[in-house]
């Protein structure tokens, strides 16, 4: 008898990844081969699982510990500590002890303090990356997996929906991130039932962050109101059309991008001045897209940046009627001057 | 002592859409002066409000009754009976009537039949949509102006989400639609409250049809559940992000159409066949959209293509391994032959 479906599921999804992790890990080895001498055997690699001993990051460690040694792949673990709540250390040492009685090495519990840029929950991310990020470095990690599931990334296209700030919003998060694709997201085309349901028959003790429920988060909020109502209204198949909609939305992204970077060439004169008269020529998606691209090079900080100020600036290509000046985040001006736009630091 | 706040909104959106259909209208005239003899004066344009005796239409009706003169249009009426409920008819009558005492001229009510195809909201806004057609072909009106709001605007985001087939359903309605642009949505950036509130003020009677609030409807589910709790998790300014998302969406959308156009004459081959290896060059944004194209060209229903379908043909790009032929909607086929991929009914 094979083992229960949701077993199977999130063993399947981490054994995928796997195989991806070692033909990047093989196709690195190739290329720097000529560093190393001919007798030595190239290190097997160690792939690290983020666990904050939640369902979803304990499902992914149970499966990580069965399969990596089957493709002789290191299993190793990281519980992160961010000592916002009262008995935050004792819980990160359960953590840790939990993913040694699966069998991973190395396993460590690694402190942070989480500041207050962005909010709460943007500083307790930052901060949590950083660690991992050390600690991948410190271990020599090939891959760190994090537990991140279909409802998750339907969450994060509601939080990038609320800003309004088009389509790279809406991407949610990529299955592969970080330098050198260092992050990894096995889950993320899985329901977080299948996960908890593979905890439960695997008898893994979970623990259910508070935070998950506090109303005071938005994401929580999102996850126990907002988006019940909304597949209440809308139906079922909600989740799934969000995380296809990241998908769908993160290529055309890409595209764009692309086309921009090409265009931006085409459209700068000599003296590398923008020329009105070609970027009016352009579709307006590409041109705002230059247009976002030439305020940021110009010092504009990007969070700063949002689309209205940029919709102003192209009114100066698409509605010239000798308009002043247009100030920018950052003390970045653009103005246009004898038909070219000009944008720098003031 | 001005206007109320409400009602001077509602005045200056109607106002600029006006101005906006003037402009389009004198193009065509000056296009088409060599069909008039010199002393033929042409004739005053005529445009039209869809009403439902709803809010938003009635305060639309009443804000083109007071700027159409001014600028030297005609200004008339219709409402549609859909004859789903007891009584539509005199309903009907009624708004026919509200619509004179404007000074709306010409005013009718036009009666329709509603079919059951793509459901009971779609058969209703096809015959709708049939209707407005007739009715403005018949007066010679230039352009049909629809009441849609902001909060119309969100709730079709919100819908187009909900199938999650990518951007062009995020993009909702079009500020300009229909053949020669003839409907016009002044309202797609004012919310529903300022509509209602200029009704109140200007002492129009509305009437709230009850199927707005019928929860057997998708789209009242959400207006009346799903996008308060979205409000309630998110904070208020959701439904000006979903509207900014449309935009964005569009302009966005349009691009990729526009390159994915011009791109595919660059991948097929001398005898018109698509090149394989040609497709695996362009980003997959691209590379996906030359792939409907082609698939809705050879025969299948654009309604009945999903994003699924797409994908499986484009792993016979992507992630060729001898597959065989691939099945899609209209009994079209899909299959690799010799580094070509051809699309045919089978």
């Amino acid at each position: 008898m094979g083992p229960h479906p949701a077993v199977a599921a999130i063993r399947l999804a981490v054994r995928r990844v796997l195989h991806d992790i070692l033909t990047d890990h093989e196709a690195l080895q190739t290329a720097g081969a000529s560093r190393h001498t001919s007798h030595e055997r190239p290190p097997s690699p160690l792939v690290l699982v983020a666990c904050s001993g939640g369902a979803d990051s304990m499902a992914l460690a149970s499966a990580l510990a069965f399969e990596a040694p089957k493709l002789g792949i290191r299993a190793g673990g990281i519980t992160v500590d961010h000592g916002l709540q009262a008995g935050s250390d004792l819980r990160a040492d359960e953590v840790v002890l939990r993913l040694r009685e699966l069998g991973l090495d190395p396993v460590e519990a690694t402190s942070v303090t989480v500041g207050r840029e962005g909010g709460p929950e943007a500083a307790a991310r930052d901060a949590r990356y950083a660690a991992l990020d050390a600690c991948a470095a410190r271990h020599g990690a090939t891959a760190v997996l994090l537990g991140h599931t279909r409802d998750d990334q339907a969450e994060t296209v509601l939080l990038g929906l609320a800003r309004g700030s088009g389509i790279r919003s809406l991407s949610g998060m990529a299955a592969v991130s970080g330098a050198d694709g260092r992050y990894r997201r096995p889950f993320l085309q899985l329901d977080r039932q299948t996960a908890r349901k593979a905890c439960m028959v695997q008898s893994l003790p979970v623990w259910d962050d508070p935070h998950n429920a506090d109303p005071a988060y938005t994401r929580s909020r999102l996850r126990h109101e907002g988006l019940p109502a909304l597949e209440k209204a809308l139906g079922k198949g909600v989740v799934e059309a969000l995380a296809r909609t990241a998908q769908l939305s993160r290529d055309d992204a890409d595209a764009l991008d692309t086309w921009a970077s090409q265009a931006e060439a085409s459209v700068r004169d000599a003296t590398g001045l923008l020329e009105c008269a070609k970027l009016y020529a352009l579709p307006p998606a590409v041109r705002r897209r230059i247009l976002r691209r030439a305020a940021i090079k110009a010092g504009a900080p990007a969070g700063s940046l949002f689309a209205r100020h940029i919709e102003e600036v192209d009114r100066l290509i698409t509605g010239w009627r000798g308009q002043g000046a247009i100030n920018l985040p950052g003390k970045v001006v653009a103005q246009r001057q004898g038909g070219r736009l000009v944008i720098r630091q003031g």
